[in-house]
């Protein structure tokens, strides 16, 4: 069985003890082994990144930037591979890991601007003969740690930008789907970055906390959930670390009467169930002003989940697939039937979707909750499955309040034809990332992606012009010439001359 | 005895039943009573603070900024009262504190600019008919954190641009020096700022704990000594708040052996004995590169020094005045005698200036010494006194390595006439702000402050652009508008009209 | 009676020999002379600037910027004289008077900001040890010629920004209302500006010729009409300077079916009537979609024009005053009789309105034209007074394709409440500056002003970001320092020492 | 023989009467005939670009930008081609042709940032509720009109920001080495882009001035001899389009008594003789200061300059070729001529240079001019060959009014160790691209490339920053939506659902 390891130094190793199963959840069956990296191993590759530092850093950024425009040619020459493997492991359609990786690959274009992103702020003169001007230097070694429902773009939100700023960087992707995210590494090797710049380790708590205090790691970067997002922050800070930590999320849209319905319908239903809704920007609750639209919503939508299709990664005809463990599967039956039993009404039922020959895989099906309740146990919580959940109000005001009071503020929509609502409810919402008729708010690769209230701890968001922010340090130099007696008075002139 | 309380929701009052002497460091006598604030009395800003906030929020950026121009002019018009108020509490002579006052203008000429600072970046068509744009909104009540050595410029740094940029501001000043803070914060209801909008509490551990532990404050600035620095980090980013902490400095000058001496001692005089070395920029260390450098300096700083004058504040002739309190003059004087102690030679002796009139007064005279190594207790501690210490070295490069291996990276200068040693240096030394030629890097307010290694906590540093980004968060709308079928097809026409 | 004159070197002066009638149009009365420069005149100006260009050149930015904070000052508090000063010769009414001397001081307020403005970009490391900055210096001596209709706020466009950038400036401003621009610049000097760096010269073809052809004017920015934009245009540029030429306008707003009418007729009227229609921006003409919308609003425009008020400039209950001249009231009259003999419905007749006590003034009272083609004269040319005219179109696209095809791009609007028709007008149509719902699109003093097609002549617009690139070069340096010794190698130990 | 025609709508044409003969330079033989477009083959190509404008400008930016990607892979991978066809018409040795297309290939690498590039300025609440944007949209058809010298690079200067940002364009390369132009533009085919948005003809003055005069063509960039940019400047200004001309050079640089006189030689001698001189940044006076510095430069020179190699293009062991034409070898023998005519000493000879086997290629051998003064033909004049004259001045400060008083300002530069000297050069000289110990001063691609005085006609420099804004118009849209009752008050609740 194929053991996956750790990518140090430009080097592929399998080093470490302790391995954990990789399944297929397609099929539910166990397909290899992951290692997982001891402290020594994560010191290992931190000393690799330490040693390549001081030589990458002084690499002009023009310079690095091209080893992206290589990678970018890479990973689309290798795109079928990448998808194969992401399937293999996280049991997502073709065309959905088609679209994670194109997703990634943005951030890399973003990443090949580094010349431009770079520049400095000059003032001359800020007082009579003396100039001023601020560079952004990078940090040195940073980290990131990143989930398992985007095993290779969220890995790519963050390495592409730091690599580019000058840093070298260690990453702690998730154990559970590990293989794209390490292939794709190693093709940065392929790009001509210089071995010890880029350094994958695969494993647990064990490599998490070791990088969290090392000292020689000086940036943290984090995306999974809540709780997770706020002990990486608390304890990065705690030494002296930057630390952005991406958490949970509990997406709404609202429905308004005056919503273009159909269009409604057709975007929800890619935005709830695509990926099977393991997505940190799924769109799990629509909140349906007035009873008019809300019957209408739930009427629509149930006719359209009639055409979705559940099944195995390697069918490009299905539109989702699996969860990622058996586990979860439990977890995201176990919130349907909570709200069953708190009240709501289970429209469209996917928790027994028969799945002929795998029976085994970790399937639930496209599921519409109806008659939801803010005190509802499935609604406080992010399920990270295919459910999607409505809430009816009786105004939009109503709607915003209950977004508001949620803990989450990762990403929200409104459907409306009207302007003067949509303003409204882009200024006012607490929320990181709103869409006005589109229901994905995913910011565009140069723009950055962040949540507000517990969706994220620290100051900057990921990828796109934070991520500059991010990855460097600024330093402020202020200079002035006393005269050396060069230029002035001194005379050189031979009176023969002239 | 005047008490000195707090200023909140646009009223002065001297709530609280602990009080804290306040000194005139000059007489060495107590000149007021400071009120600590309670729990409750923080709570109650802070509750005044998130009262204004959906009023502030919604004010137009440029009628924010408006009150920051009248507050500059009143600024200007009251600038004697508020150095006098300065020279009282903390001793710095007038011409110092007007210089200190000047500063903290510029941070508000800065905030006048909020229009053009808030500017959010706008993206058309980043898919066919989807537009996006990032707005950078307000986080909400946010808090300040000063120390005693610039009561009037380190606040000022803070809240003009978190005000400006929409938030609401608690400010717990130090209460060593409370008086020209909090009469400066009033004139920004005299400026026309709405009640509530800037808060003022004086207090201790108490006050402070309140603010990193208050859910409604969503952010914390704070300037202080390292070990604070590092608790309010942690404490603060424990609590889901945004925190930049700036801390402790030992800010060394490289004097080359082209350097322009009479210039490098002219500037470092200034620059190590100015408002008694109490500045997180004071010029600390000189290493002279070679002891030809070496001797030149320390002979004609010797003579340099002879003019030097210490006294009160009231006396314009004086160069520089007391200490804060008496234990800090003791512990200055400690840091002297340990040098001695440990080998160094003290060329200039201030330890027991004699101050006519003034006996009681918390002096220091000015201080060099000589031969001082990195292992000395006087060359690791911030002193925060008007002492100079000089280090001989035999190159460049070793003169690097000593300020790399100091634990504080906040400031540095080199002095040198040659344009490719204060380029490597610029380039290649751990600390922040550097000068070339510029003994107190200090940034224009145009630019941002902050050091590196433990002299900062945080992603970004205080004022200037970075303060831009502190005080707001992104908020990424992306927007397509399905057609309604107002546009296109739909006539309107009468037959007859045409 | 009150000759007004020049302000050159920081004097005021009535040197020339040849002089003009200056009017009240309120009455019909001459009320003063102004003097007409003479080439000598214009050249002893321009040697003034040129003169004062090297310091004011080395001044720093933010000392520049402290002129235009205190010019700012001296604006807010001389606002009345101002006022009165514009409407004696203007003939405007106080209140629309204040309105143009806000937003002239808006530009001043931006101009404070210069020090962030004036930013470089400097990017490290270009190659190997190689840096690159690019700065903005100022051009040298540039010029302004401004048109009547804005005796403060158009000059107000221009000088501050060009000041703050380091340049020294000539204005030629309009010789019908002279005496207030001419006094605002000469606030200038008490606002602590340097004699030489502004000036002021009055005149006429004789003036502007000048300007175009000396050799010492490095830029001209003009506002006035198309044809005269285009001479300036062409002439500057074939002397080798930078050029922005703005000239004429006809602006249309797009009433659409689902317009708020109540909100779009309240708009409408300010947009059309104010400053009896002698803006460049004033809309002049409304398309409505539809008979419906054509006919509920010029039914309720023409209920809302009985409370109009036209009269003299100093009764501050008029909307608007007269025109400026005698022979423009005849022509705006004769545009109106062309309207109706083309067959169009003059629906409200302003053409002899009564003003008791001021038969004299050259009033022409508000005027509502209904069924006006495309063919007709009144359509084609700038009328340039308070005439509203309103053209049916069966289509939005109808109506876009309208405003197209005019020669004119200034501004526009459209009045909808619908999101993707808004979207698409803004997108899609051939003018410069789009209000949605907003009927005077002038954008903020921190964006730029400048129309489309034939409305303006140059690559930059008008105040703004733009103002800065128009006002400054850019400078592009590119440094390596070889290695002199100074830093490595060298040692200067004394074997002793260490 | 071959024949070289034109790049329409997609499509490779040799439509056109008229014909020239393209030269091998190293041969002096005719080696191919181009088409010269008629008036009709360039209306037919702004025909196809006006045809593909509308489907181009809507393309997203990151469509656009991919194309570039792509553009930069095809370069490189036809790199050796491209070079070859450089050689043979121009005359350049391929490592200079393969540095040239690098140069080039850095614009393109510019270009794949468009998204970033293209980003608008946001301002919510520029009133109550009232927000303003401003978006920067393409021209339309834009024409580039490019010298011989750079038959790769200066076009590469210009299209791919130009189409980038959403224009289609016409390319009018030099007549006299096409081939390489038109083969480079036949790639954006391959590389995805659609066709008609970018067109190549060939021609002289008829298609020149058919550019200028079409009304379609919204802009023009120009790089050429001084007086033509002149022409190209008024005329195209006159037609109202917008017009960059960069014209002719003469670059100075001072050697300083204190320079590395081995490093400047080293530098110098490349940047004299490289590409034969015939580049508008080559550094064609060196002017010491001193006669110290004179005698050691020209005595290094001397030296230096044994080792120069002319010869054929195909020869890589060359360090230079032939110049372009016969008539421009007489020319510039001609200049040498005058110079020895006038006074000044011939250190090195070139005028007779003998390449075996090539006796009828246009060479010139490097030339080395001692004792030039300012009054003669060959220093006021743009030689354009590989001739480097030597002045000398007693000052820095002669030598920089020296350069001032030239009619040009393109490139120059500064040997010296001294921060200071370097720091008033850079600061004051009024040339628009300054060296450093750089005598090739020419932006990186993320700069702009543009001279001052009459090197340059225009506001906006080439590429970089600058084409972005001299490729787009602004745009500004102040939006503010009524309320439509939608979302507030109506209720759409059913009294039984809550």
């Amino acid at each position: 069985m194929t053991t996956v390891g750790h990518f140090i130094n430009g080097q592929l190793t399998t080093d470490g003890e302790r391995t954990q199963d990789v399944y297929n959840p397609s099929t539910g069956a166990v397909s290899k082994q992951v290692v997982l990296a001891s402290k020594a191993t994560v010191e290992e590759a931190i000393a690799a990144a330490q040693a390549a530092f001081p030589a990458w850093r002084n690499t002009p950024a023009i310079k690095r930037a091209r080893v992206m425009f290589k990678f970018k040619d890479l990973l689309e020459q290798n795109a079928d591979k990448i998808c194969q493997m992401i399937g293999e492991e996280h049991g997502k359609i073709s065309h959905d890991a088609a679209g994670e990786l194109q997703r990634g690959i943005e951030n890399v274009e973003y990443a090949c601007g580094a010349p431009e992103l770079l520049k400095g702020e000059h003032s001359k003169n800020v007082a009579a003969d003396v100039d001023s001007w601020s560079e952004f230097q990078p940090l040195g070694v940073v980290a990131g740690i990143t989930p398992f429902n985007f095993p290779a773009m969220v890995p790519l939100w963050m390495y592409p930008m730091a690599i580019v700023c000058g840093n070298c960087f260690i990453l702690k992707p998730s154990e559970r789907d590990p293989s794209s995210t390490l292939y794709i590494a190693s093709l940065l090797k392929e790009a001509g970055l210089p071995d010890g710049v880029m350094n994958v380790v695969n494993g647990d708590k064990e490599a998490v906390d070791t990088l969290l205090h090392d000292e020689h790691i000086k940036a943290v970067s984090f995306v999974g959930s809540t709780p997770i997002a706020e002990y990486i922050y608390a304890t990065a800070s705690a030494n002296g670390k930057r630390c952005q930590a991406l958490g949970g999320a509990k997406n709404h849209a609202i429905v308004m009467p005056d919503a273009d319905m159909d269009n409604a319908v057709n975007q929800l239903l890619g935005a709830a169930f695509g990926s099977s809704g393991e997505r940190c920007m799924a769109l799990s609750v629509a909140v349906a002003v007035g009873d008019a639209a809300g019957d209408a919503l739930v009427s629509k939508m149930t006719a359209a989940m009639k055409a979705l299709k559940v099944g195995p990664f390697n069918d490009s005809n299905n539109d989702f697939g699996p969860v990622i463990t058996q586990q979860h599967q439990q977890k995201v039956v176990g919130y349907i039937d909570s709200a069953e039993q708190q009240g709501a009404t289970i429209v469209v039922d996917g928790r027994k979707p028969e799945i002929a020959g795998h029976e085994k895989g970790f399937f639930v099906g496209g599921t519409l909750i109806d008659g939801v309740t803010a005190e509802m146990e499935s609604y406080k919580a992010e399920i990270f499955g295919p459910v999607l959940q409505v809430i009816r109000v009786d105004s939009m005001q109503a709607a915003m309040d209950l977004i508001d009071a949620h803990e989450y503020g990762n990403g929200t929509c409104i459907f409306t034809r009207d302007g003067e609502a949509a303003r409204y409810f882009s200024d006012n919402i607490q929320v990181g990332m709103v869409g006005i008729n589109i229901p994905l708010p995913v910011p565009v690769a140069y723009h950055s992606f962040g949540g507000w209230k517990r969706s994220l701890f620290g100051d900057l968001h990921a990828y796109g012009p934070d991520a500059v922010r991010f990855y460097t340090k600024r330093k402020t130099i202020t200079q002035r010439w006393p005269s050396a007696g060069v230029r002035e008075g001194v005379l050189f002139s031979m009176p023969t001359m002239s």
